[in-house]
């Protein structure tokens, strides 16, 4: 940590700076300026609350070395996390995996109908959401209980391991007897209860990044779940909020290179929901595997003009067919087999 | 709705939007413009859901003209809600009130203290959190069921009624015990099943706007409390998420006024965590109150340099005092008594 | 200056980054770590530049204590600036300033009847825009040299200095002919040939902070005209892009009280602008000047609706009448005469 | 263009209306509703002012279907514009190219080694900065005229074509004596004056998208070039201005291929701004030209440590020389010879 003095502090400012960072338990090493003094905060062990610091005189800024999260990060844990989705391997290595279904469960016919096609169009697992956040109260919420017994039919008739959203801690016990991976929708990510809930229970979990949620937010809220011991935890970078209502949210790409240096788990990305348009979605879909993501989720309906939710960024089956094709090509190119 | 087809539409595309709005139980009424042809949806009572009209081919856009959201709509309800917290009335014609105390509940002493100077210096209500979300785990987290014990004491001793976050649907019951006022979080704007609890109780809600939520989804946000049977929701605007840093986040404070127009409920405006910055504090909550904010939340605290949380943002007790005879000055000058 | 070296940074790694500081003629302070070493940079005069020090192996980040701005900064000015325009005195102390008038000028008899109305209900100058930036190419641009014409008739017969927009280097000479506070617009923030030539003018000169312009950065602007030796700057705060759209622009109010700590040039406010909505123009105007604005400028247009630009931001004459009489009471009320 | 009235607008309201559309020579069609009316508006050739109906008694927004733009649309003009650069052809269907350089030019050595360099490495043009825009007026900006000499000397050597940036209408024509491509920086992407100046030459124009411009501002910028005469325009995405500061600014990649949708105009990346950092630049490069884009620029200094700007952001020799061999496999994979 470092604190900066202002131009005009006295010696008796910065001598109270040095015996606050003392009486706190650190060290303190002035390093004084032209301009100004500045005075080094040795001996932290992790995060420091500056809020004493700031509070006198003569003190124009802290800023922090040590970072809000540890367990996540690469720098105290080198060595790549690989997650485990019922024997679907997801992580740096591993062959990029494509997540695929519609945004809602609606009927046991779409979900299964889906599930099928999606498996043989080659996709490692199946998305679909049964407990759905919606903007307001008076739209379809998605069919509940009933909707993870459809997850679970067609997981079995499919084969494919099943991915679904859990919104609240007391329902983790609930979705996890019928989710292969755990959702953590972006609206959730500082939900910080259901992240507790979540580093409590043994099954992977795939954590969104937050409609504006900063990179450091973001390790920060997976930090929650490593914390409580599950260290089986995906990113998944899906868009945020800018000034551009161009697309749906802004695909914040560079994150994905960005975050492997900076953390061992694994991240997917999201082109569905980031730009909210089909035609937009193959192109970013590539573009992130070739980017280095670890994974997409893509968004696939049977007709998704007659999709509850989200069927303009839905794929059709032709649709996802012929993605799945250059999905191939480029894991090829990129040297998977 | 209005529909929008593009440039090339052909006369099938249009009969088929036609059919597909006929369809929806809706009628189309199609406007054809020199450059494109744009089809009007009349019929519907409140929002519809585009997708399947989106999925036709032609289709460039759809327009929506009702919101998702009623309850709260001045337009269907123009008269003022006054809320009422254990005798402090908020809301239009009301005077303007002030809800003061520390960010996190630290001991008995701080908070019954802050308690007695505040409701001596002409405070309206006390604020103090039990439960408190932070960024990373390894931070404090706040004293839980004893800081709402504690809130109960200090509220005693000092007549004031308590302000008090709940973060999660199954707290709900054990914080309405304690609190008078239970206020919803930047962070849990958008977590749906606590707001549906909270719809439910018979205490006021005071709902904090998400940090980059539009006001369509804040009231939106509030439809589902009033969608459950709770019309007592007073909103606050405490501050946005932009790309500017100099301040800890950006105060929207034109939505005061916006607000007024589009809904009935109170708002309020909280500008320590807006600003971040105590010096900042006592002009934003002055322009607030000039602005048509209902009341203020500000954070006040003993000894700031030795708060657990937010203590920067916090106003010393002399400062506290300061605002407050600012704030009755202005009061008069606005007409109130 | 401060260098934070990475976790894993070897010894010979924070020698070369020793050695590369002295080589820049600076001195180098290591301050070991429990976690990571950091390194002191000490003797710089004003701001260095990092890239040298961000190449070297190990380094994780450099964090600047100087600015780039020095001239504006009151931390080496203290005294309050004052501008004077045409004898109208702008900055703290004086009594705050209105300038109003139509975003463009249109015709002889909308400005001159204007210029009328706003001085007889008490405006301290008049603005009118003859050079329009516009987003697109095929809309009105302004009336150019023959609306500086007009604007100079309706200056002479108010009695009102006059405040219009330059846009280009080489029409600085032409525009403050006519002008006696040039305006640099939003978009021309960061227009440094022009901001230069209004640096080597005799005029005072209002500088509008630009759509995504930090703090920093809208400071650093300033720092261009102060630099040629015009020290007669305005800064005016006009809202800011974020991803709400409920609003033309985010109103920045919080930077008011900020840049007044920061800098010791005035600061004004343009609500019309900000908000791009009539019905919010009062309220933030006196939400403005209660906050500590030095100013607001306000968009007045004798028939809004017939308006070749802005209009739905125009207040109407009752309107700006009615704002002017409660700006008259709450300048009385802040102690002003 | 579609007016929504409200919903307690009167009769006498939707009358006003009609009769006022009527008098601007279009004609307006109400579409009742069962909350509200909406009243249609036939007959614009293009873009309309609507301040004179925002203006009206009950109108509660007007929704624009026309564009600011049209000479750019790809509605109007459906085929691909491939722009030529001294023989180098971009655009749909041509081989993406890469453009390659300092972010400024320092010395004859340092532009003419680097030339020499990236054309042996296989880039297409070579870029380097004269005139460079710098947030403080304290910092190197630029060799301006001498460096226009060096960037020419450095054409020959390697026969590349040039592409450096244009501040100023004033000097559009020294510039385009050196330049074979202009760029227009991202400051600049509105400065009116300069783009209609580069409609007026016979040069192709790199257009740089603003740092908060949306893609319809973005587009509509290009109009001015486009309105003027020059058809040969290429479009350049380098990052946005969001709340995300982990990168320099957030590379909005999506865009790309909506771009190609709505316009005729080639479109580039520029992941050197876009990210800031070195490492991010590769994956960055080649994920946009997997996502669509027709180019990308890429900063290359022989020892970025000692580079007067962006040094952090550039790529070293060896690093430009491994992208370029990426670059190549992966537009073979592409189907390009």
């Amino acid at each position: 940590m470092l604190i900066v003095m202002s131009h005009n502090a006295t010696t008796a400012d910065i001598d109270a700076v040095v015996r606050t960072v003392n009486e706190m338990g650190l060290t303190a090493a002035p390093i004084p300026g032209r301009e100004r003094t500045a005075i080094g905060v040795l001996g932290n062990q992790g995060y420091v609350d500056d809020s004493k610091i700031l509070e006198l005189t003569g003190v124009q800024q802290v800023i922090h070395v040590s970072k809000p999260y540890k367990l996540v990060s690469r720098d105290f844990h080198p060595a790549n996390t690989i997650v485990d989705v019922r024997g679907v391997r997801v992580g740096q290595g591993c062959r990029p995996v494509v997540v695929a279904g519609p945004c809602a469960v609606e009927s046991e016919e779409q979900i299964v109908k889906t599930a099928l096609f999606v498996k043989q169009a080659g996709a490692d697992m199946l998305r679909g959401g049964a407990f759905k956040p919606r903007t307001g109260p008076h739209t379809f919420q998605g069919l509940r209980e009933e909707g993870l017994k459809l997850l679970a039919v067609a997981g079995r008739e499919s084969g494919l391991p099943i991915v679904t959203e859990v919104m609240s801690p007391d329902s983790v016990g609930l979705v996890s007897e019928y989710a292969d991976l755990l959702q953590v929708g972006a609206r959730n990510m500082q939900n910080f209860d259901l992240l507790r809930e979540l580093g409590r229970i043994r099954k992977p979990v795939l954590l969104k990044r937050g409609m504006s949620a900063t990179v450091e937010e973001f390790l920060a809220a997976a930090e929650y779940i490593l914390a409580e011991g599950n260290d089986q935890v995906i990113l998944c970078e899906r868009g945020i909020r800018t000034y551009e209502t161009a697309t749906r949210n802004t695909l914040d790409l560079a994150i994905v290179p960005l975050i492997k240096e900076m953390s061992h788990l694994p991240i997917m990305v999201d082109p569905s929901h980031a730009t909210g348009k089909r035609s937009l979605v193959p192109p970013m879909a590539l573009a992130a595997l070739m980017g280095g993501a670890q994974g997409v989720l893509v968004e696939v309906h049977p007709e998704p003009e007659k999709a509850l939710s989200d069927g303009p960024q839905s794929l059709t089956f032709p649709g996802f067919g012929n993605l799945m094709e250059e999905v191939r090509r480029l894991t090829g190119f990129l040297g998977y087999v």
